[in-house]
């Protein structure tokens, strides 16, 4: 038995958003049905359906930064509460058995993590994703969205929000630190809240000083513009740790210098070609080039409860389903101030 | 006041070694006077020596793998005792007053640590290294050699075996863990008893099965021919740990995906180029590349005292002082099983 609900579906990767059904599975014994309340726009979506990152399935709905109210509960999942908010990010499911999934390491299972969308489901079924009215998930990969937090500020969190967490959390970034989060957009403006709460002094380093204001109100203690001449020189040595978010080319070896010795720099963004790095880079002063690719459920739910002790949530636009098209392209172009989020109400506009 | 001992030197970086006399300073009241028994010949005495590494101070003295017995103390060094077995790697003094410094790491001196040849030394003169009779050192800089360690198997410890247990002890390398060393040298040859010895399952990377025999005697669970076809391919997602002891040019995409999720990468050597990166191969299973230079002085001894809990040497050729020329020449080639030795006794030949 299955349902329908309706969804903000592609086509092609060059045709238009259009608003169409899709089917749902009815849940399973351990499965939450959400009624999905927004839904973040992520860089990873419009990679994604654009074909960017290889071939896609379409009809695709995607959309991996999901909050929402639970509306019914298979009769395994009676640990969810009819009526309680919670969040899917960019799982919902995993073997559960493997040595990484044995280890709160879902995101790297051995066999495969079942992607919110575009991924080949346990049932062989294609995921799609939480542009969506409602979504049916595995309970074991539903988080909870504590109080004090809107929905519409918690969608970018199961994303963006634990992306930047977990690095910040694995290299124990902490009281005093000096943290440099290089770039200002949905991830950046994450990690500086984030940073900042853990007690970190956080510097954001961008091409320009354009966001500086932004960026003082989201905890930064400055701004820095890595395009003034001099920069990688005066700033050498100056920092504990490095969040690289932007997915573009870097000049590694320079960034790399502004480390102090046993410092640690963590990328989460692709760019489409090889880095090139002198070793020496690294050898000197014993330093750390890290990756960092979300994080598993429960540190997931560590987030969300951090983020809302200490007050934070992704500053958002919010737009409707049916200006999904427009708001890709102003995230391409770099215009969002930090996160749009599609406002699933609109549906019924 | 000073004194004049003997020892091996080079005017130019084209002449040959020759024997000398060079200068000592009289013992500070912070100094100890050791009496070298012997030196190791580490590969960047030979970069040093021959420019490779820029411009060296001519007549020069390398040797930074020394182990002696102390026969003279200053009135501030009496924690050393006349005859005491000790030794000195690759720095002789730092600032002792910066945060590298105060937290045990004065090899990152953020004002410079002072090494031990052809490095400016706190008076102005320029820093000669262990190949020769005696040296005076501050006793700050001076390590104590267990019993249980001949003296010229340890000298290496010095500096191969820092520079190989300081990654294995900050990755937390242990039971079960298992780990790969890359190359099998005087680094590598250290690096897998250290590892066996911390209970990790060893494999020796190289690229030919050649040394398979004595990677066996050395601890090492089996050793794998990188270029073998399919290899990286074999073997991906095998390793906790990659010790990476080689200075030539590797495919560091490929070496990262033989790492688990979250394994770590060290690389110790400087290959003279830069090596090209892809960051999607440390962002998927959050996996780590990093450096790692020598060690502290305390890491220094903890290192020996360790090594000599657990039998370990390093495995050497003794060379007397007149044939350091020739001793060169196999090093490079790489036909050196492990580690080449200066007996100084041969000063008297």
């Amino acid at each position: 038995m299955t349902f329908r609900v309706k969804a903000v579906q592609k086509t092609s990767p060059d045709s238009p958003f259009e608003i169409a059904e899709i089917t749902r599975r009815d849940p399973r014994p351990d499965d939450v049905v959400i009624e999905i309340k927004a839904a973040g726009i992520c860089h990873s979506d419009i990679h994604t359906i654009r074909n960017e990152w290889g071939e896609a399935h379409f009809p695709l709905t995607v959309g991996h930064e999901i909050a929402g109210v639970v509306t019914e509960v298979g009769s395994e999942a009676t640990d969810f509460a009819i009526g309680e908010r919670v969040g899917v990010g960019c799982m919902v499911n995993s073997c559960g058995e493997c040595e990484q999934c044995r280890n709160n390491q879902e995101q790297d299972c051995l066999n495969g993590a079942v992607g919110t969308y575009n991924s080949t489901d346990v049932d062989g079924s294609i995921t799609q994703g939480g542009y969506s009215q409602k979504v049916v998930v595995n309970k074991n990969f539903v988080c909870r969205i504590p109080e004090g937090i809107e929905l519409d500020q918690a969608a970018p969190l199961l994303c963006a929000g634990i992306t930047t967490y977990a690095p910040i959390d694995r290299w124990g970034v902490g009281e005093g630190d000096t943290v440099a989060v290089l770039g200002l957009g949905g991830l950046g403006h994450m990690a500086v809240q984030i940073a900042a709460a853990k007690g970190a002094k956080v510097t954001v380093l961008s091409r320009s000083l354009r966001k500086e204001e932004q960026a003082r109100e989201l905890g930064a203690e400055r701004t820095l513009a890595t395009t003034e001449e001099g920069f990688f020189e005066q700033h050498r040595g100056e920092f504990d740790f490095i969040l690289n978010t932007i997915s573009a080319d870097i000049d590694v070896d320079a960034y790399l210098g502004l480390l102090k010795p046993h410092g640690v720099m963590v990328v989460v963004g692709l760019p489409p070609s090889q880095q090139p790095l002198h070793f020496g880079s690294v050898v000197g002063g014993a330093k750390v080039l890290a990756g960092s690719n979300i994080g598993g459920i429960q540190q997931t739910q560590e987030m969300l409860d951090f983020c809302a002790a200490h007050g934070i949530g992704a500053r958002i636009e919010k737009v409707s389903v049916h200006e999904v098209d427009a708001a890709y392209e102003r995230v391409v172009a770099g215009e969002v101030q930090f996160r749009c989020v599609i406002d699933t109400a609109s549906f019924e506009n």
